[in-house]
């Protein structure tokens, strides 16, 4: 296998439009439980509206998740006190519950999220946090009543570091199929349960190539499907760990099928999108096809929320042109 | 999932018996590549010959090859004094080509190793070298005649974490299967082609659950072949970071029916297992069936060989015992 290549960092593509009343979503000074960090979320629409889940931390630092909803995708019409789903206190995630990604399959709403629990490592000086895959679900209907009586907490494979689980909403060849990244790679996992992942099976899909991605890629929101395949926003991280966020195309069929845009879609430069040592962070868990566009949500350097929104022929065009695409994967 | 048990951490079964040579190879003192360290080693037989291809380190901490043969199985009569196998100048090894597992397939000698390499990581702060799986080979001839060329260098899983690959020495259902070990399972992954393991896939076939496999699991030997299934001898790290043996049985016809023993068969006692700071080591890469016995060559401490040998009948013995027996993978 030959080396990766090097190219220079291009210019992002400017295809996403910045919502001028960016971020959408804040802190909130005083509250126990999301005074400090309220950024990476999921998001769906139904009814009428576009409901949202988000990561939030407190003065305790443990990850929570809270809703909001709007129905024009930008202005925030409600948001609730309280956090619709903690951590539980097993070993799998005792220091919280992390990037929340939504979707709706068989009438019910599969939340994949990060599990942040203990590893199996005792001795002292070793690493004692480990970020593991989480599963669970709720009836679309408890979802919208409020009633947030979550099922099982499953985790697909436990003690493997992993993050940015998606779960496809359709089956392929009968078979639930999710992406996951076990670092520095975007793995497929197909599975015939959503209960039961033991007899999963799972292979690397998708490669770092591009200078923006060369330290890991995730998958962002769970892949959005479209007459021409399954788009799939994800992020890269580059040497320096900025995060921007990339497009991939899936073929409609064929879930290990995947061609990228070797360019960045969105690229951190608003202030508030960068941390304080300078760091430039842009992450989604969250986008929604809406008219013609879709907006995409994301967390600005780990402290807030930001939308954006792209014409959807727009963004699909942009796989006709060869020189801006290239494979998934080369190995 | 229920949080894994934690039980005492039983004696080890004393089934097998040092040799009273002990260590059998040791680092030699003034070569410039094989003065440090000499430990774990792969082994096989072959024309009334033990061959081994063993880990070494000298002045410069490079990890390569070397190789000694002895035909009693214990007394080297044969030691060279140049290594077999040196790491490429490639990102994939740079730092050295560690823990050697051998393999008889299709005429040829195909070696696992442990490509000790960089990561795609580059800030000061984040870990910059990393073990991936390397697979090469050669022709049975040519190394028996001392003739090292070895073919290219094939990285299946390239960046990903990764240790401890054994290889079949048979085709499953016409694929060729090895373990790895993603921390802290051991894998399986079944390929079409030993040349390309892009379209490998892979899935989890054992799991720590014991006290002395807490940290992580990962094979020892390639697995060897007998009448009743394949023995696999493979190692366990306990909270401490000692390394403990043990063993598991595989269904002739299905590697991923896998049954372990629930107590260790070799624990590090002797003083050439064990570091200066008292961590106990004892860790294999290669056994060797011999007139109804097995032998075990294994590092001990990261500095030394050493072999011991047990009654093949008496360690399958071990499995009729219901007690002592439990699955591979419990979830």
């Amino acid at each position: 296998m030959a080396e990766p290549p090097l190219p220079r960092c291009r210019r992002p593509l400017e295809v996403f439009k910045r919502f001028s009343g960016n971020p959408i979503l804040k802190p909130l000074r005083g509250s126990p439980w999301e005074s400090r960090r309220v950024f990476n979320c999921a998001a769906f629409y139904e009814r009428g509206r576009i409901h949202r889940v988000y990561w939030a931390q407190g003065e305790d630092n443990i990850s929570r998740l809270g809703y909001a909803s709007t129905s024009d995708g930008f202005h925030i019409e409600e948001r609730l006190k309280h956090p619709i789903f903690q951590p539980s206190s097993s070993r799998f995630e005792m220091y919280g519950c992390e990037d929340p990604r939504l979707t709706k399959l068989n009438g019910k709403l599969y939340m994949t999220y990060t599990a942040y629990g203990r590893t199996l490592r005792w001795r002292k000086t070793s690493k004692l946090r480990l970020a593991q895959i989480g599963l669970t679900w709720i009836s679309l209907k408890d979802f919208l009543e409020k009633r947030w009586r979550w099922g099982p907490r499953i985790y697909p494979l436990p003690y493997v570091d992993d993050k940015n689980c998606v779960l496809f909403p359709e089956k392929f060849d009968g078979k639930y199929v999710m992406y996951h990244r076990i670092p520095p790679h975007i793995w497929i996992s197909y599975s015939a349960s959503l209960e039961d992942w033991s007899k999963s099976f799972h292979r690397i899909v998708m490669q770092p190539q591009e200078e923006w991605e060369w330290v890991k890629i995730g998958s962002g929101a769970p892949p959005i499907k479209l007459g021409e395949g399954w788009l799939l926003i994800y992020h890269g991280v580059d040497r320096y760990f900025n995060y921007r966020l990339g497009l991939a195309l899936i073929s409609k069929d064929d879930p290990e099928n995947i061609v990228k845009l070797r360019v960045p879609v969105l690229e951190p430069k608003e202030p508030y999108e960068k941390t304080r040592n300078g760091q430039g962070i842009v992450f989604t868990c969250g986008a929604v096809p809406l008219d013609g566009e879709i907006i995409v949500y994301y967390g600005g350097a780990d402290r807030v929320v930001g939308a954006a929104k792209a014409d959807i022929s727009e963004l699909l065009s942009l796989f006709e042109k060869k020189k801006l695409v290239s494979p998934a994967k080369q190995f």
